[in-house]
């Protein structure tokens, strides 16, 4: 990594931009926000930025537009693709939203509400919660990540089937672009169809067009029913086949379809020993439903169940009888996450393919690991009714680090190439960042690059966006 | 009108872009490409160009290029905000997608269909019902309109509220570009969330920024069970009230949630002169649930209608018996368009505010035809689950049409001026085109404006997708 530092007048002119508690410089204060929450990436800075207020954001941008100062914007640091941590060469600013954290308005007739981009997202669910609302968005790392990380990364999780993903949660954002000028796109409106659609573009761009500072959110009622029910299958294909029929026969009321690999069980025990599967079947799903007050759930789950079980589409059903058991049920998914991190490095893949694909992803992935890599550890799990298979692979216990993370690196290779075989994405909902830019660069059609380079040369014409995530440098763009 | 015509050498190089069948230039042949369906406007062009293939739009589109000619995109010519119509100088050509209008595949399983541009709505509706699917985009002109039109206006209708627009409803778009390139964005996946999501782009663009080739949309589960119920209230408070209880009470179930006030009845008589409605009330809503086959909708209406109407909310309910009677209900709200149309020339607006200042949207609107245009009929309905309403105003009948335009003008600005103070908008699911791009152009604040016309600049430099429509000219964009 090159060394860099900011010359005594320009650490003076940022401060001057945000202010003395807004600037950190040193290593031991950078260090925080220097690191990702899993524990992947470190990287440099020249310094860490925390404004104070968007007036704040709007002075530092056009301070590092003057000085053609590249900056990371950064949330809670969350993300798994190294967007927010330049592993490179440490000559970038951070600017970290965490001190804009204020929700600014609820407005549950109309079902709304209004926050700072540096909102912790649970800080965001507790508060619709409070006026009996649900906003959906649900991730492993809700805790720390904030809303406009997860506008910025078009961030996923449990209740996308449902509820859809960041983008489609949106109504309105608030950005400082490159220059430092505010582009104000709250609106309040359901329906708007007035020109381009701008939101749409900082949606999932991680960082590269501009600086988030505001979010607008749907929020939904909070359902007043919900039933929950761990399954057994005896194959991939039935578990695709199970959700094409609960799609028909519940409605729209689905909120989870997890599939889980039994081999994924051993793993959640690393979390909780005593641990075990509700179900003993090779494939496992977790079905949650959710409704309003006045409509039988329980009955409705129940029915469906029977008619799959009496077809021989599922094996063995356990419905939640309580509350408890429903969290006992998510406990188990959510180790798989925790599991895996107490292993510490392993290939982390966020894959997706047509559902109907979904087997054919799975078992061609299971056997390039065992044919290519044997020793590692295959696991398949994931929000199959969105297609999206997390297949992750484990290296042998006794593998040195450096080695693991060399042959790690072939790993994802082969699995990237199977699912683009299957005409998939590398990248369901983690996003590219800068772990995945090359392979993602170089899967884009011709028309396909020369539009993202129109676009970022349009918006950042100096590059200072988030440089290294994402795109090739502005002198290699198309 | 400036007249203009195209040199035989250029003619010539078109027909050999689109084939002899494909071109057409004489006044007689172009009339149906130049007057849209509502018949408030006229338009000239230099040619209409038919293309039969996505190679003939490239090709076409490298000429136009080469030529600097300007292109109009054209559907199924239903849109009403003058879009695909020229009324200006009449120096470009049409480009009409109607001879691309296979259905390239449907995908039930995965519950995605892919289509060419110029597929009428109502062919790709029919075919998804075949296959036990749903396809929910839901207009009054869906048997002309064309998925490619609907694309690129991001058209709205009934259904939005359960559904959403267009945008919410495209998976993948083709698109050939300003130069003639092709952009292939189809996929069939449910979640790809890598990099800028470009099709958003094109979504709404009304045709500015590339020619929409082809659009593969998501598909839904046909709903089994459909319960209709026409209403009464007493005011539009109480019409707000309602929709909010009917959220939280009817689940994600309600698919339509409309309002008419009881001075548009009146005008659906124009269309069927026996018609009364089923309630007397000066508020009246059509209210439809829809769901799979396991959940008793019926049962669910009926005890939310029992509770608003014992809590004084809904003063009178009519729940459909029937399919016919709920086709009946329906009648009387197409039937609000369709008399307006028998009419002649009206004020039809297109507004939308927060769900809660419908009422007060309403009742200032109401005050200022009644003020300032007296004699004028106003009429309010809309989807008021979107916050969308459609204030339409009627010129007394003996006003000669010139004077009712005139003053049909100043009707319009009065009514936009009422909705943009109240923080809402002039287009919330027609679109800008022509005939709203100044007030819409004047409205955007300097940011904004400028983030258009860099987005317009990096992808059709030479300003030949559309001109005039959506954008003032390329020279005064700022």
């Amino acid at each position: 990594m090159t060394t860099h530092s900011l010359s005594p007048d320009i650490l003076s002119a940022l401060e001057g931009a945000v202010g003395r508690n807004g600037l950190t410089a040193d290593t031991a204060g950078m260090a925080k926000y220097l690191g990702d929450w899993a524990g992947d990436y470190r990287g440099g800075a020249l310094a860490v930025l925390r404004p104070g207020s968007v007036a704040d954001v709007q002075a530092l941008m056009r301070l590092c537009c003057e000085l053609g100062l590249g900056v990371i914007p950064q949330g809670g640091n969350t993300g798994l693709v190294s967007g927010a941590i330049d592993t490179n060469d440490a000559s970038l600013v951070v600017v970290s939203l965490e001190r804009l954290n204020t929700i600014r308005r609820i407005d549950p007739d109309n079902f709304t509400l209004e926050a700072d981009a540096g909102c912790v997202l649970q800080t965001i669910k507790d508060a619709s919660e409070a006026e009996d609302c649900l906003f959906p968005l649900a991730l492993g790392a809700q805790g720390s990540c904030q809303i406009g990380g997860n506008a910025a990364t078009n961030a996923g999780g449990v209740n996308v089937l449902r509820y859809g993903m960041a983008r489609d949660l949106i109504l309105g954002l608030e950005v400082v672009l490159a220059d430092g000028e505010l582009w104000n796109g709250f609106s309040g409106l359901r329906k708007n169809n007035s020109g381009y659609d701008l939101k749409q573009l900082f949606i999932g761009s991680e960082g590269t067009l501009g600086i988030i500072t505001g979010v607008e959110v749907k929020l939904f009622p909070k359902p007043a029913r919900v039933e929950t029910a761990y399954l057994g299958l005896a194959s991939f294909e039935a578990a695709v086949a199970l959700f094409n029929r609960a799609r028909r026969a519940c409605s729209d009321l689905i909120s989870a379809f997890e599939i889980i690999g039994s081999e994924c069980i051993e793993l959640a025990r690393l979390i909780e020993p005593g641990m075990t599967a509700p179900v003993a079947a090779s494939v496992q799903v977790l079905i949650e439903l959710s409704s309003g007050p006045n409509i039988d759930l329980n009955g409705l789950l129940a029915g469906f169940l029977t008619d799959a079980m009496e077809d021989g589409l599922v094996i063995d059903a356990v419905l939640a009888a309580s509350g408890a058991q429903a969290r006992a049920f998510w406990s188990i998914r959510e180790g798989l996450v925790e599991g895996q991190a107490k292993r510490g490095y392993h290939v982390r893949t966020d894959l997706s393919v047509r559902i109907s694909d979904i087997p054919a992803l799975i078992e061609r992935a299971r056997r390039f690991v065992a044919t290519e890599h044997p020793g590692w550890i295959a696991l398949a799990y994931g929000h199959a009714g969105d297609g999206n298979i997390h297949f992750n692979v484990l290296p042998p216990l006794d593998l040195p680090e450096a080695e693991a993370r060399a042959r790690g690196a072939e790993v994802t290779a082969g699995l990237y190439d199977i699912a683009v075989s299957l005409g998939g994405s590398i990248s369901a909902e983690h996003g590219i960042g800068r772990s995945r830019r090359r392979e993602f660069w170089d899967g884009l059609s011709p028309a396909h690059r020369r539009m993202v380079a129109a676009l970022k040369t349009a918006l950042d014409p100096k590059g200072l966006m988030n440089p290294g995530c994402l795109l090739p440098s502005m002198e290699t763009l198309p």
